[in-house]
């Protein structure tokens, strides 16, 4: 019997997650601190819920199929908005809309590569695309990175080999927290340029980016959808997970072949996501930068609270987006350690084995941090159940 | 270089077709009928849109994220309907809610098959389930039908080879619109379980079905979830093709594979379909059933204008669901024939070729009338026009 496609790969890590809660139970005076999970747990501000409720209520359109590459206004909105962030052109046509950004990795993946080729994939990656990888059947390659948590651009030529079909980054990066310098990209882009590779550049926290302007330069090169496939999520800027809307920005002629897989498994995005976009894009740009600022408050906590935890021998590797990425000063593996974190500390967070190929060691000592749910407050109630903790 | 896996397949004929009316135009006096999707063009009713738009005001948990396999309130109640209506018993954790029916079956392929096994479908096929086995690399195997559109246990037994892990059934059929008797289908599910194949029963259209009461008694077997996967939309009976939320059932154990799938293509379910649809469930039974009454009218009324269509040569192939599948009598193949019935006589609907392996003539004659959008005149105005086109 060959394997079914589901059985190449592993269960979802956040239900797995969610299960180590399972039986424990956590003191009024010390709830759970749970930063496993990259979303938002806030609803999005009252007027984009009005917006949603006025739409249910007198578009009839609201709830009817719409095109499967996503409603004519909201690509052309993004592509607008893509084209003012990152100073290159970007038409409607370049834009697709997607049921959230997950299943735009999964299209661009179905259209790009078949049975056997290869991706490659900076480690620590993101779970959810090395599943899918296993999934289409396709060999995802890691390139590890170093103490920077930043990859190589020559680690990554010497992996390529006639099965290579493209690369994937993902920056601001899940797990990882790092921002990829623009010059970086620009490497990656000309390696794929040169071995007709497509890049991958997945932003889904582009809108908690630290630096202000364009993140790169991509979007300015000639015939920049040759080779970039640029994905993008509505679903942190404006809290919309529950509504799935995602997007990617690629070549017309990718885009069509996108289309056949996204008819099969979504024949639609919601519509009721797709308006929420739409208005969230259109009038809460304001909202949004103030959304940042917090973020990046947060992040600076974690900065400010990090020498009590580097006293008992934890390290900073990255940070950034909604996450921190840590090293651990424990002799025993991450994913045993957060089991332990559950129970002994009150604390659920995702270990680095989770993010790793089997049988690499570097995730054993590495634990992620999503913190974008806790305040200032919350920030340092976690740093200090982390730093009292005895294993 | 390898096949990319959308290459593998053809672009979506719904999408093929809507092309063809690009620059014709329709006289006032005579608009164009649309008989090509399967698909309400009404929304739903008032106090349903009242629910979403509560929910979205109301409730924080619409805009978050839920279990990847669906919430547990609209899987109990399915499942209770499940049971009450099929006679067998279905539990919460053999029911699963997926973004559209489209999506469940991707899901459920890709948890049963791998590379190059084989899935045996009767002929005509829906388009989109030959799209997936192709894009999944898995052969679809036609079982063709006769001229009662019913499929034949004996003749799908001598299709069987080591690779055969699934026979998929649609019923009411599309396109056929055929409502598969009772013990056909379980004569499938004994030739499933004494092959230990897994049987997909699609019953997306099961709400419209004219026979009263279990359309099969496959949910009644010993052990019927290691054999049967039920497919099932909320689409049609709730009008909520715009939010994207369909349902199967089946083995607990498949539907943790399953989950694997949908996390990488969805995350999960969009919130709003979700409460629609079981806001629905609990509260629009009486109207869905008028809604069905409705529809068998309509399909009353094909039957009634059948004969001036066999007068000119037509015959009626199936009729249920949304759809009567018939043979046209012109000498020209019906993927040209759909084309010149836009400009000549204002009727788009899609040819029995798009239901049909390449190659197959069967198709070339026959044609897909989704009626359930049009009311007794409208279905008037469209056999008035059928029966005067000149070829």
């Amino acid at each position: 019997m060959t394997q079914t496609r589901t059985a190449t790969t592993f269960a979802p890590p956040v239900m797995e997650a969610r299960r180590w809660l399972e039986g424990v139970s956590f003191p009024p005076d010390r709830p759970l601190i749970n930063v496993s999970q990259a979303a938002p747990v806030e609803p999005p501000p009252q007027a984009l819920r009005q917006a949603m409720a006025d739409f249910a209520l007198t578009e009839d359109s609201a709830h009817l199929y719409g095109p499967v590459l996503g409603n004519p206004d909201l690509r052309a909105e993004l592509a607008r908005q893509i084209s003012d962030h990152y100073g290159g052109p970007v038409t409607a046509a370049q834009v697709a809309i997607t049921s959230g950004c997950n299943q735009a990795f999964s299209a661009a993946i179905a259209a790009i590569t078949g049975e056997g080729d290869e991706v490659i994939l900076p480690t620590p990656w993101y779970f959810n695309h090395k599943m899918w990888l296993d999934m289409a059947g396709v060999r995802a390659v890691p390139l590890p990175t170093g103490s920077d948590l930043l990859p190589d651009v020559q680690a990554a030529r010497e992996l390529l080999t006639p099965r290579t079909r493209a690369i994937a980054l993902v920056t601001p990066n899940n797990p990882g927290g790092v921002e990829y310098p623009a010059d970086l990209v620009g490497a990656f882009f000309d390696l794929a340029v040169e071995h007709g590779l497509r890049l991958l550049v997945d932003e889904t926290y582009r809108d908690f980016d630290s630096r202000s302007g364009a993140p790169h330069d991509l979007f300015t090169r000639p015939d920049w959808d040759k080779t970039l496939v640029h994905l993008y999520s509505f679903s942190k800027a404006y809290r919309l997970t529950g509504h799935r809307v995602g997007a990617l920005a690629a070549d017309p002629a990718l885009l069509a072949e996108i289309e056949k897989f996204l008819d099969t498994v979504a024949i639609c995005p919601g519509q009721i996501g797709q308006h929420a976009a739409l208005w969230g894009m259109r009038n809460l740009g304001q909202w949004v930068a103030g959304e940042r600022d917090e973020i990046l408050d947060r992040r600076a906590a974690i900065l400010d609270g990090m020498p009590a935890l580097e006293a008992q021998g934890w390290k900073l590797l990255g940070l950034g987006a909604y996450f921190a990425y840590v090293e651990h000063p424990f002799d025993i593996p991450s994913d045993e350690l957060a089991k332990r974190l559950v129970r002994e500390a009150g604390v659920l967070l995702l270990p680095g084995t989770m993010f790793m190929p089997e049988g690499d060691t570097a995730g054993t000592r590495q634990l992620r941090i999503a913190f974008a749910n806790l305040d200032r407050a919350g920030i340092g109630q976690l740093f200090d159940r982390l730093s009292t903790i005895r294993i």
